[in-house]
């Protein structure tokens, strides 16, 4: 399989570059009978759609998808379903200067090496506008989940320096950063501004939460569920890390503080992030992800060009300053394609496992 | 595919439970002509062998690996390798009493709900003694990635509260902890003597890199090659957090300051940890890896049977009161079965790309 | 991976229905730096393209194709390439009247039952409307297998009762049949008349041959040339039965008969159809196919709906008399996929085998 | 995935050469709960056994399988099962001989250019040896079968030129041929021992049927029930052949024959092998396959050596002068592997799908 695929079961395919004339994807392996419309993705699409605050690209794209087929009178039919972005506010004129030249910290030195050719424009499919489709497939995975009580939510829990403890669901929509904490968002506002004066980037930290899984679901010893959610998120443009449940803090733990004891009302705690030998356990699955921070900046750079000539980069532009603001929808994204997937893998083999209601939940 | 092969073209297939009759692997896509011995494959297995020093597991296995297939006359011949390692050292008896109980931390409540049936001696196929059929499959990746100039090491950058510099690769073979700084070892091994008696266990952070890659390396935008290094090195078991390059520190970063630089003298620095875009970019690939604690400990903890009864756990037998210690063997094999994989991936598509040698080395 | 994607590393996965908004594909893992325009691919979707004679469906589509990534300036990048071709001339009114009933022969059955939903207009995804992606995607593959010396090309050899000879290749295009042989043409639009007077249909025989094959391409021991090959021509729809080479004739042969000879000038027979052991020998790769007669005339057949009662069927709309008529550029496709497949496959593994130049060719 | 894994959820990876130590197979995602001994698969180990009559080779391998993991206290687990076969009758110097020379129809040239080595020994990989694995797993795909209700069951339908009609179950495994008309086994055995004394070989057709399966098995467009059982028969060595149903015999039928027309009393024919659109249908499931004559005769035959000199080749050593002879139980297992992979794609994607009872079984 190749690299634009993602899944085993429950299959995303994608293509489509920033300055191309449209985005796609193919969605294989969606049950059937399960009630879809165009307005369906478009809820999530419209979270990550950039433009929508001061704090992100000013680059204008509705966004609006098509679905082209797998649904049929408003209920998928078990078929693939192919899904359309046509692109609409590409500016390739922006991006000629730069046709020889590598970017420093982005993919355009290594798209080079590669390939031997690159489409230069906006990044071409190494731009972050592909997660666009992740967000609409994923909203198809999110829609069969939530049929099965499962809930797929992400929030900023960092940016930059601020750490961001969580307080509610609710305050995270009301807010361009997906903050959860609504008393942290006057000084987000404050940083994002003051980086946008210094004409910089930075970085931030994006937590993903599923709850009402049943336990069981993950495919060791190489398919972990953890494993394949670490593909998952590490494939999002700019992840640098990822964290299960307690992740870098469980190096310095003791195991009598850092195993998850039970009682018949449950588990006492939860630094397992919801994993146990790499299969759901119940509790609600929770990672971590660190966005690097942004790379086009406007802050000059050393660089080279394709001749090996040193050359000084300034990228203009329309760009993130913090790729992280937009991230959360795209997180939810991959850990909704990861735990359909899973589910469906689950289901293949274990139809007939009879073991009553989870001891726990 | 299932869960228990890693790779797509360079595949790992492996089968083997703690207390069966033996472990084994079937390693495909091994490139044809590559000289490859019994010897090869057992120096890694011995360097991550258990009972070798007093700071790990007393059980005693030599883990003597034979190769029943794919070679002839001393050289692989492209076909299929069998490998096979016997279980000698395994004690049933001393598991029978978990046999309907849930050791806290441990895969068996969630292998229980899965399959509705598991294998509870040693914890089965969720044990740690399948990694050594990863280091038998990982050092045929390292032979063949050494031709091409690759090597793959790895060291501890932390055990416990105690982080570690690197110092020397030279060290790291030289005490039973892989680790870099010889002058920190005595400290490591009074901080294991402290937690033996405490009968308590403790988690570790392990560094591998991976030097000599050529630039190209990964195929997004899915199957990015830190993607797959993360999904690798989190199927190892006990792993809870993956980074590459500067990893959670990233969050932290302006742009200015991550931005790997470039001259025509070579890159400035490698916060990326040698991947832009998911594709390698010729620096040295960089990832750390958080293992938890070992979950079987000897300090008392609240559980439950599978009645739901709450129950009062000790886990006495033979354990690693640290996993992180023989784990650098194990993630230097998963990094390299990953680098192999996405060598041949590389080249199946790229076969005709000509640029010339890399701008940058 | 799910059931619509066809190869491992050339990959292409399709969407579409009869009746939908539009057929799509994405074709992943080209090699970068091929020379491609929609052109290329128009001339073989033309070649299928329905409308275009009397003895096939009435039905008029331009079947234009756009391609929407992958391709830059001309030339593939090495990206997903994403195709579409928009549905202009569905009639669904033709179709309601079947909603509850199972055609006989149909996929209507089958479908029912697998998903409990079906999207009924013109037969949906179980259309043969779907194979123009497939021709798409194959005239992709034909192009860069064209940079390698190799062709894909097919013909009728067979229609009903009527056995064809191969005559001359220039033939093929210049009739409705892709017959060979043009002394037989009117042979063929006579039975062709006929049948569509007596208001019924008839299956065809096609043969698919490539030239210029490297000896080496096949997978032992599962995915073998051969086993792939039959894998992508028996999922065509209507195809019964596929051969390679001397096919069920073999049944009946001796080894001192059937096994082809070798010499210093080459070999003296091909038998085999250019495969032994599952892998190319350099020969002509040679396949037989069956297609079984249209499923939809106008002869009225007893089936029942689904609610089990007894109906008669009478299949009304614009079909093609014979599905095979159109098959031969659907056959193509496929082996030239197939083979694209196998030539990154063999790459990935062998880039350093050196045998020299073949011992025979 | 690599040439030698079969499969996409239940998947069954081999290794092993004819003169090597051992032969061995990997099978993942196997049902928990399933009772299995080593017992259950040594049965249809037998029935491949060579040695078993004059009309076989006479190389005697117990075939004495071992089942290493996956397996506790006599039902599976769910984790994946390791198998293996010792191989102790493997007779090197026999070979020596052919080390540079291609035999005729033999795989040795095509493996020659492929990997530029090649263990030469018995055809080392390309030998039929493998297929005892198959026979293996497959038997692990029957014993699940057996628990829906599904049988797999195959016969010879024709050896050489001897046609041989259907008569009972019963009489296939009481002949060497698998012939289920016990009035035509004194002519197979005229003929083969005919053969002998010409020192020649013969093809034969084998017919597999699978009965009690649900209708939904398969996965349109390109993983079709028909299409992956096509691939998994034309995987065994010597297969030149696949048809489904009527296969060939459908190009010359009429639409208004072919059709299967149904009533409420179920369906009135079965040219269609059991497959509308891809899908299984209910009805018994039909393939026949066609084998090609044994390669390695004593009739002498010209060849080339691997400078590309003339030489005769006469193969000496044991073999079967009719490799069909001993295929029905390894076409049987491809076709059992092929279906239970099939069970669980569907179960896994249409877990949730009620559309009652098959409307007609």
């Amino acid at each position: 399989m190749s690299g634009n695929t993602f899944g085993k079961l429950f299959t995303v395919t994608t293509f489509g570059e920033s300055h191309g004339p449209a985005l796609g994807a193919i969605v294989d392996g969606c049950p059937p009978g399960l009630p879809l419309s165009e307005m369906d993705l478009q809820q999530d699409l419209d979270r990550r759609r950039p433009g929508t605050s001061r704090h992100t690209t000013q680059r204008r794209e509705p966004d609006r998808v098509r679905i082209l087929s797998g649904v049929f009178e408003g209920v998928t039919t078990g078929t693939s379903i192919g899904l359309l972005i046509e692109n609409t506010d590409q500016r390739s004129k922006d991006y000629s200067e730069i046709k020889d030249r590598f970017r420093p910290a982005h993919a355009d030195y290594s798209y080079h090496h590669k390939y031997g050719i690159r489409d230069y424009r906006g990044g071409g499919r190494s731009s972050a506008r592909e997660t666009a489709m992740r967000v609409a497939a994923g909203a198809i995975a999110k829609q069969y989940l939530a049929t099965q009580g499962i809930t797929v939510r992400g929030y900023m829990s960092q940016l930059g320096p601020i750490a961001i403890d969580f307080k509610t669901w609710e305050a995270v929509d009301d807010n361009p950063f997906f903050c959860p904490d609504p008393e942290k968002v006057p000084a987000l506002e404050a940083f994002m501004d003051r980086l946008r004066r210094d004409q910089d980037s930075v970085g931030a930290r994006i937590t993903v939460v599923a709850e009402g899984l049943p336990p069981g679901l993950g495919e060791p010893v190489f398919d972990r569920l953890d494993a394949e959610l670490a593909h998952g998120l590490m494939s999002i443009n700019a992840v640098k890390g990822v964290e299960i449940g307690a992740g870098f803090a469980a190096v310095a733990q003791r195991g009598s503080e850092h195993r998850d004891e039970m009682t018949p009302q449950g588990f006492l705690s939860n630094h397992a992030g919801g994993v146990l030998g790499g299969i759901s356990s119940g509790q609600p699955l929770i990672a971590h992800l660190a966005l690097k921070p942004t790379s086009s900046i406007t802050v000059p750079g050393r660089s080279i060009d394709v001749h090996g000539n040193p050359v000084e980069i300034v990228t203009k532009g329309r760009h993130d300053p913090c790729v992280g603001i937009r991230a959360t929808p795209i997180a939810e994204a991959m850990m909704a394609l990861t735990l359909m997937d899973h589910l469906l893998r689950h289901r293949a083999q274990n139809a007939g496992v009879q073991v009553g209601t989870p001891v726990l939940r």
